[in-house]
């Protein structure tokens, strides 16, 4: 793939069918911004929708916008939109909580439906919160996490495997695994299966309910554009869901929440994943989020992402700067971020923020860049390469003038 | 007490120090609300600040914002700003997530605490989500919760007993318990104490430190005027923390979140006890409620509450109308709500509610009003009485134009 000139770039912009959507972000005056899968950019109906909820609904109606303002309705209603976009039924998604403590419950769910199985198997090198939750939920439960290289994870599958947790789109690699098969390999076993979408939704293809998936997870805050922190989901398939129990049980989660008993009855359905009360603010930004994505069909957004994503691998290798694909070439394997890794990565990703092109370092000697098709721009690809150039071309990325940023991935 | 007349609110109004305070939030145009203690109301600070960081942190600085503009930090922040409510230090408090997963976390930690104990104890008729929470840690650490009327409580703690999970102030009766005296019983049989603020915090006095209290929750969208669904505090005493594990282990609360590593290490001090991503708006809308709660003095804040609450009950009792008073009448037994037994009171309550007094009716019997000294007023409590008594005279409250409408406590 040749490196894209800022005239070619020009000409895909104009020909793609996404590009009204880019309008309708707030995006930083500078950019371009690479980074919408560590947080997704600020959609411009957000703030009004805040205004709405906040000032009327809070201000105004205070408690009763409970019931007038649909927030006890909220994370189904949420959750329902979001279901369009991972391929699964309305009534198998809500929102709640953090991505952790929903790995949390589907985990203690999953361990719990299996009980004569000790064994929670993931990858090591799986994205952190989601081995930190398998630990504590082993802990907790009485059974033992147990990590197997990709390559091996189908043969470490045996009768003593409960769930196998998954990340569908890794996040340093972008490396998209085989949802089907893996899910029927653990099938085949007896094992119950968990995706973290953190890096998958709303960014590539997922077919929850054709791959046969049992238990998912994902992100408020990456390509949803649910605003820093947004709650997150969860999915249960219609048939498995009456056989889960709610570990983090709790009152929102009660079958009459209103009815105050002593004791613990859970809901029907997915609200039987609910715990506190539901977060309505956040909930109102993420909603907007999601319905921002919705208007844009997939198959544009899943082209754009990838013809995105061959643009920045062309334009890098053609700098012939030192840079290693550490993603997958083949679009359709990857998910909708890249990553290189070069020795001095993280000089590199510095030099290049200080030039307002944002993406992030993932240590070791990772330079990760995202690509969002909502509001990415070919025109974002062709000034990142050429800052790239400018940046390795000089020596300002011997001397980075930043420490540690610490972003979130 | 004589029932409050409309000409001696006026006079205690405008002695009231607190005064200048109601003209700094959004209240309904009818009115009054006093259910404060189930919503707390909008500050007018907040839209700014969530403007602020909507569209200038998120909106424009994106992902620099962790650190550019103390996301990483709002958790501690906030929560040093709430310990000044509750007589904790700086470092004893943090905010994340729910209530309800708050008290998971810390009554999880109790239990590994004291690994030879088998109870968590608690009370019949605690808040719901209290005895849920317990009930869900008691499943998962094979442990079980026990309950014991108020009165036995003392009785009842044993060498057994791990925890003893209580609520400060009572969500239906308001009575307020002796943290003192039962952290001390407790303490004397080997237990530790874990304390539900949700009806305190911002209300009444609170004195952590002063009662050698061990764990605490609390809520932030009651008395703290955080919005609907703010997230929640924790606190647990400087000498506890060390031995202290958070049990829903999640990537914020590892000593370094972005070293990436495969294994669980919990950070130091209350940052253990985050799990995932910080809800960065919530703890916005959460931060200038606390805020503008501090610019109030703690000793006018409460004895206004009591006044306000002495008003109340004189008023209603001076109706003669069949209300049997289920509350202290001593207010410094009691919480900043009033709870009132009817036969009726559902549909008193949603008459009430017609003629926009907004309090609550909590099963089976009880008319629940609250009582937030830093925006409401004598004013408030002659227009409900005058309104109650109107509701009494005539038949509008034995036809209730409602269903029930389930609000949050």
């Amino acid at each position: 793939v040749p490196a894209l000139t800022a005239a070619e770039a020009e000409r895909l912009d104009a020909d793609d069918p996404l590009r009204p959507f880019r309008r309708r972000f707030r995006l930083p005056p500078d950019g371009p911004y690479l980074d919408g899968n560590s947080l997704g950019a600020l959609p411009l109906a957000t703030m009004a929708r805040l205004t709405a909820t906040v000032e009327d609904e809070w201000g105004t109606g205070l408690v009763t916008s409970w019931n007038a303002a649909g927030w006890f309705e909220a994370p189904a209603r949420v959750g329902a939109k979001i279901a369009r976009l991972i391929g699964a039924a309305a009534e198998e998604v809500i929102v709640a909580d953090s991505t952790t403590l929903n790995l949390w419950k589907l985990l203690g769910a999953a361990c719990l439906a299996r009980p004569g199985r000790g064994t929670i198997l993931s990858e090591p090198g799986n994205f952190p919160t989601d081995l930190y939750a398998a630990e504590g939920v082993a802990r907790a439960f009485g059974r033992r996490l147990r990590l197997a290289d990709i390559a091996e994870i189908t043969a470490a599958i045996d009768e003593d495997t409960a769930v196998l947790l998954l990340t569908h789109v890794h996040y340093k690699s972008a490396d998209c695994r085989d949802m089907a098969a893996l899910t029927a390999a653990a099938h085949a076993r007896g094992a119950l299966v968990l995706w973290d979408l953190s890096h998958s939704a709303g960014a590539v293809p997922v077919d929850l309910r054709g791959a046969g998936a049992d238990l998912a997870v994902g992100c408020g805050y990456k390509y949803l554009n649910g605003g820093p922190g947004a709650p997150a989901f969860l999915f249960a398939s219609a048939a498995l869901q009456p056989s889960l129990v709610n570990p983090l049980s709790g009152w929102m989660g009660h079958a009459a929440p209103f009815a105050f008993e002593d004791g613990f009855r859970g809901a029907e359905g997915m609200r039987r994943f609910l715990a506190g009360t539901p977060p309505v603010i956040g909930l109102a930004a993420l909603e907007a989020g999601v319905d921002l994505l919705l208007e844009a069909p997939e198959a544009q957004r899943v082209a754009k992402s990838r013809a995105l994503g061959q643009a920045w691998i062309g334009g890098v290798e053609a700098l012939d700067a030192g840079f290693t694909l550490a993603s997958p070439r083949d679009p359709a394997l990857r998910g909708s971020h890249v990553s290189f890794a070069h020795p001095q990565a993280f000089a590199i990703v510095q030099a290049l923020i200080a030039r307002s092109i944002v993406g992030d370092f993932r240590a070791p000697d990772l330079m990760r860049m995202g690509f969002a098709p909502i509001y990415n721009s070919f025109a974002d690809i062709a000034r990142a390469i050429e800052a790239l150039r400018l940046v390795m071309a000089g020596e300002e990325w011997r001397r980075p003038a930043f420490s540690e940023r610490g972003t979130v991935t």
